[in-house]
């Protein structure tokens, strides 16, 4: 891997007017200041494409894609480029498909409870218009205000909603791909139950952009619930607030949303914004449940009581929405809250069986202890999938390789404790090197077979999930 | 495709002494009358292994794929031997491996909510197991006695309560899988959330055995439902009974089953045993809803207000578990029922996005009248999924030919309806001829690409899927 920009084929004269021919020159950027803005994800490493390409349909993908079979240059799909893993960041050079432009939402259809949209309308604004008819689409990563739903099944998404509604390829009917040698098929439908031949669909959920370019999908939708209701409570420890999680399933409530925040995150919000929270406790639940009107209030009172008869203090039930808003506000002042402990966050999303949650965050505790390097941790204890934060100064060479040291020894516990390196985010470029960690060589060399036998020119990503 | 029984390098004496080996000689059946039981499923075509192969562990079967390769004779994994599609018959010969001897749940963990099982537990078997903790495994295929769990997960099964829960693939969280070429992999895990790599637990999913063996699952639970409700109502046209789908998810009811009959099927049921049905309805609606006993007696209501208010008449709400079982009664008496109708079943399973329900089955009752066979059009009608059973004579050629030709044309109009040739069953060799109506030339080319790269040889379940 490369850093800064690479030149490649894609930089031939010949190559870029042949580019601007299929997409018209005005939807070809190469000038370094245009191209700045598609060098980088959220992890936050440049890496200048050559030219960003900006089609709107899938036969001006599958030329592009068919001219660097030809050329042999690398191509990088990008969504919102919110991704925490560089999934869309060309870290071989080559030409960048941004889909801004496919930005149209074809279909919603109420009686059959679907979807089907361009790749590059964010989760936003289609669960907002699915909402506009009394449907909804629950996955919800919390970049979900810009990432785009392209992305968002590229990457099989997750967020807060999936302890109750899984995550983005449980919601995926049906593709249209142009495949990495610049063919465009079609995959699954518009129903749910579909058996012909392989699992293609699936196959192109979190397949990283390496398999192929989502140009449509075809998304179900649920009955949008008619109401939320949340509780929260603060915990002497971690193990009693994760203890309460299994018994709200005992007693026959699947909260939408289980939202854990560790000792050091407690500290972090309430140091920076006074929220009243027992600086001593040791962890925080939010706990919320959806359904009809007359159900969630039941449910509520279920969790609480569940919570309190765990060890649960300052329990908050919110009765309206606006009490509610309040109780979530604690979660999202966390990411500006714990800015102040460093320049550069080590943002890692780790996963274990979630009744090993606290001791994956006790053994990481250790870990930040060890190298010298303070973490927060929080996310979703529904599921077992933790935001481990390793915060440091990006300038501090010696801290930068300190938490690079405790990012892997992570990795290695959460594997070690059933679960493995990523549950939300990917691997992309980042994690590359840790994924013979997670996987054993016979299934590392499966992925390796299907890549090259989809991809036999190794055009599409490169440099990605596997080193 | 061959029929009978076929000679290759397995029946070699010197490959049937290094099976021997490998699993022990009472675990290798080669005579004509113990292998028979291995030769057909529900399809009921016989294709004689000729050897059967019972293995005990992953490593056994790893080894006879291993020898299948230097060899180069066909292997076909059996889990119960209860498909519609052939998916576990050996019609090009070779060795079947029977899962029969693994049959054990390994664990079931309460407070992580999953079980991890061998392949060759049936699905009922693996249900009563959970059910004792408390635990819910949903998908219900009609075959759940017999089928396996192996074969589930293999052919994507899918059931009646599909409409609420999804199908198999929703619930395999991980899997230990042998390789075409017989390397033991591991594909994700434990937990719920899992991006690391390609999604290769999806992919095995619905392969029918062509792409791996399975030897361990690991299956998602959910706490299980208190108690369930169902209303059962009659139609004068299918139109109305199919309006009242959505109707159920606008008042945002999400039924665990809808379950529908047509013309031919009440009249048939009615002929043979008398319910007291309305011999002349032209639709017959069965809706079951779960949940908290409280919330389930409200489902109910807004489902027969839903009903009521649809055109349903002769309408029954059950209020005792024996009621309702007394409802199904209807279902449950159709395969029986229609038997006198014919030797033969072409037993079908196209699947319509759910509102083009009626349309299907009017169509198919113009085919069944166009090509003079009897049909019978029953299924899950909250996921379009309906089983289209032509019924003729197994020894009327012309019959048996006209019966085939509707087959055809029936799965023309599904994807001319925006679905396709199969929601639950599978293509196998019985749909193989037809999988080109359902998908275009690029999308099997891929498939034919993901299975020549895993299977170079030709090795696992040959003369399936592709023609």
């Amino acid at each position: 891997m490369r850093t800064g920009r690479t030149t490649t084929t894609a930089s031939a004269p010949d190559v870029l007017a042949r580019v601007r021919e299929i997409v018209g020159a005005e939807n070809v950027l190469v000038d370094a200041d245009k191209v700045e803005p598609y060098a980088q994800d959220a992890v936050k490493e440049k890496f200048p494409p050559e030219a960003v390409v900006l089609p709107q349909t899938a036969e001006e993908i599958a030329a592009i894609m068919r001219l660097a079979n030809e050329r042999l240059f690398p191509v990088t799909a990008r969504g919102g480029g919110v991704g925490y893993s560089g999934g869309a960041v060309p870290v071989d050079g080559g030409i960048v498909i941004g889909t801004d432009r496919m930005n149209q939402i074809r279909e919603i259809n109420v009686n059959d409870s679907y979807v089907v949209t361009e790749p590059g309308v964010t989760t936003y604004a289609l669960q907002q218009a699915v909402e506009e008819h009394g449907l909804f689409y629950p996955p919800d990563p919390a970049s979900y205000k810009n990432s785009y739903i392209g992305g968002n099944i590229a990457e099989n998404a997750g967020g807060m909603r999936s302890a109750k509604y899984g995550v983005t390829k449980h919601y995926v009917l049906g593709l249209e791909v142009v495949t990495p040698t610049g063919e465009i098929m079609r995959t699954g439908g518009r129903v749910s139950k579909n058996v012909v031949g392989f699992d293609l669909t699936g196959l192109i959920c979190g397949s990283e952009g390496m398999l192929g370019i989502i140009t449509e999908a075809t998304l179900k939708l649920l009955p949008l619930p008619e109401a939320t209701r949340t509780v929260r409570a603060t915990f002497k420890t971690m193990t009693e607030a994760c203890a309460c999680v299994p018994r709200f399933n005992r007693a026959r409530v699947v909260p939408v949303a289980i939202e854990v925040l560790d000792r050091n995150s407690i500290r972090a919000v309430e140091t920076e914004y006074a929220f009243g929270l027992d600086a001593d406790a040791g962890a925080l639940l939010l706990v919320a449940v959806d359904g009809h009107v007359a159900e969630v209030e039941r449910a509520a009172q279920i969790v609480e009581q569940v919570v309190r008869e765990g060890g649960g203090y300052d329990v908050l039930r919110a009765a309206t929405r606006e009490d509610e808003e309040k109780l979530w506000d604690v979660r999202r002042a966390l990411s500006p809250a714990i800015k102040r402990f460093g320049t550069m966050k080590f943002n890692e999303d780790v996963v274990v069986p979630r009744s090993r949650v606290p001791e994956l965050i006790e053994r990481v505790e250790e870990i930040g202890r060890e190298f010298d390097t303070f973490v927060v941790n929080f996310g979703h204890a529904g599921d077992g999938n933790i935001h481990v934060n390793f915060m440091c100064d990006r300038d501090d060479r010696d801290a930068m390789q300190r938490a690079r040291a405790a990012v892997r020894a992570t990795f290695a516990i959460a594997v070690a404790l059933g679960g493995t390196i990523s549950g939300e985010h990917g691997i992309g470029y980042v994690k590359a090197p840790y994924i013979d960690m997670a996987l054993d060589a016979a299934t590392i060399a499966a992925m390796k077979r299907i890549k090259h036998a989809l991809d036999p020119n190794g055009i599409l990503n490169p440099g990605k999930m596997f080193v």
